[in-house]
């Protein structure tokens, strides 16, 4: 099997702060990482379940993909993301398999990860990161 | 916190042969699992990564949840299924926190599990599924 596991799913949210107070309230939990990615035009805040995360992911403008996606889709399941042990090679792989890819080669993510997007024609309608720890 | 890990990812298909090759092919994976839920409408097909699971969802007909899903919004993400310790204290734990619930008391899912959804209101649009294992 490719993926190793789930490293977290992506949730879009028109009001970071108040889903953030949301989830706190039903889960009991506090938020275990917070980071803003410029170059992605998100701020992302993360609450751990296990060996995954739950992502909370707000768009720091409307002209942004998680932006689009809101004025498109409204708040709602945006991604999810698998953690892989070599990225070059799962992309590869994917090629092989003739997944149509977004990413063709690895780029920073958050958390010191690299990242790389399928497209989500691969996968039945969902769009799916691969993640390679840090 | 209340979510012990992600229990599997649900992804409406409206083709359930054709997906699972898919994504055999492009995993490089087996199926772990497959059961048909007659009163939930559904079949559904599990593969395994890491402590979680992937779960294609094919509607048993038109007029079923994942059918109707299909038809108003196509292919995709349909909902995320976390695992929990003890399931009644949880559904106690959502209504405290004033978590609109789809289904007041546990159900049987697949695989001998205990399930019950929650609105997506109370997580952004997220349908979201708590199941005790069996």
């Amino acid at each position: 099997m490719l993926l190793l596991d789930v490293d977290h799913i992506g949730i879009a949210v028109s009001d970071l702060g108040a889903a953030v107070e949301e989830y706190r309230a039903a889960l009991r939990a506090e938020p275990a990482h917070r980071e803003v990615v410029e170059h992605q035009g998100v701020e992302e805040v993360f609450f751990r379940t296990g060996s995954s995360f739950i992502q909370l992911l707000g768009a720091l403008g409307a002209d942004t993909p998680v932006g689009r996606f809101l004025a498109r889709r409204g708040e709602g399941l945006h991604h999810v993301a698998y953690r892989v042990h070599d990225l070059e090679a799962a992309l590869e792989q994917m090629r092989a398999a003739r997944v149509p890819l977004i990413d063709e080669t690895p780029r920073p993510g958050s958390r010191g990860t690299m990242v790389a997007f399928i497209h989500p024609k691969g996968f039945r309608g969902v769009l799916v990161e691969l993640v390679q720890g840090p």
